[in-house]
């Protein structure tokens, strides 16, 4: 390990840089720097641990890939009741794909704390998905598989993973109605109004009219459930145009 | 888990021999035997949890390939020190390859606790893998990641995962020799005779034929080191049509 300490040394004591700006990014603080030196370790440094073997991060990318697999199959399983084996397979390569993890690797700017001998425009797109997997891969290996959980949770899961847009649930139709209204320059308008009648509880009817042309009516107890049902009904009546079939 | 519970409880209270067994198989005891009783509860059964979703084992074979993964994963990372991230992934899927996990699952005879609706001879022949999977699923759900490892460890690691098998090194080549030799229908004899010359201690040499032919010679402190060089010699000769290439 002599080599990589002279290059993290200077940050990487417990009031150094890098030990902070760790902690900030993982939410606790490593027990082991070492490991998060190594998964900035690019391998045009060229480093050999004593055994000769290369020190780099890309053996820490395999372990960091397999516990996120593990840590989101788990979530998965208590989440989509529904799903079964196949379908809990698809959701969870939708969200550790290649594009995605880029883009996780991406927000936390993991790329400013690579040590490499390269200029850091030849790296590949990958390269931020990469750097995230490894870091994972150093949680592991610094306080096992509770604190990857809890970094996975916090940095992906919690912000990003919406099991109703993963299953592609349509959560307000009122509002891809719109988008796809203002897409196509179609005119729309809610005329909504009470409507409560001999019901003993108030209700709302509503008009949808797009160019001007009714397209569904419903009625319901409040505006907004009406609009919605209504928003649904015309949904279905340009299903093939708003999903572009 | 009321359909459940007809099915098992006679045999899943503590002192019942569902429980038992499970604890034999696991190396524990189970917290929450039912997780255990869903893993074997085939789809044939058309149960139905009180969401209405299916009750069988298939959405658990989805969490213990998981978790599987990840332990498999951490262990070769740390026992593998020389592989880079392609060639774990390799072991990787050989140890985890569904030939392998149907063996484990029917050495452990897992098929006789399953509950089906259909006769034992119409599983497939994954049925055995399956069951293991799932039953690494419930030990998730009712204990977590480290005795998911434990048991792994305990079934799959200790007993069966040699990195030198894995790799495909070559342990003893007198008996890789050897083989070829009976397989290829030539004879072999290994000439071994005591040669300590003027060395201080005692030392052997052996002389190696194939075909009657001399194809290797070697010297060393022991018998047997001396014709394990010589194999090594002789393989090295006959490399090509040993591998078969």
């Amino acid at each position: 390990m002599s080599a990589i300490k002279k290059i993290f040394t200077s940050r990487s004591n417990a009031n150094g840089i890098f030990f902070m700006r760790m902690q900030s990014i993982l939410g606790f603080k490593p027990k082991d720097i070492s490991h998060y030196e190594k998964a900035f370790t690019h391998r045009s440094l060229g480093l050999k641990k004593e055994d000769g073997n290369p020190l780099n991060y890309e053996r820490l990318e395999f372990l960091g890939d397999a516990m996120l697999g593990a840590v989101i199959a788990a979530h998965l399983f208590e989440a989509v009741q529904g799903g079964n084996e196949g379908y809990l397979t698809k959701m969870r390569s939708k969200v550790v794909s290649r594009k995605h993890l880029n883009e996780l690797g991406s927000e936390l700017n993991l790329l400013r704390y690579i040590k490499a001998n390269i200029p850091k425009e030849n790296f590949g797109a990958n390269i931020h998905g990469n750097l995230f997997e490894a870091l994972i891969g150093a949680i592991y290996l610094d306080r096992g598989y509770p604190y990857c959980k809890k970094f996975i949770y916090k940095r992906i899961i919690n912000p990003y993973v919406d099991i109703e847009k993963l299953e592609g649930r349509i959560i307000s139709y009122k509002s891809v109605l719109i988008e796809w209204c203002q897409k196509e320059k179609k005119t729309f308008k809610f005329d909504t109004f009470e409507d409560t009648g001999k019901d003993t509880v108030k209700h709302f009817a509503v008009k949808l009219y797009i160019d001007d042309k009714i397209i569904a009516k419903a009625r319901a107890t409040s505006k907004k459930k009406a609009e919605e049902i209504a928003s649904k009904r015309a949904f279905y009546v340009f299903q093939r145009q708003i999903e572009g079939k």
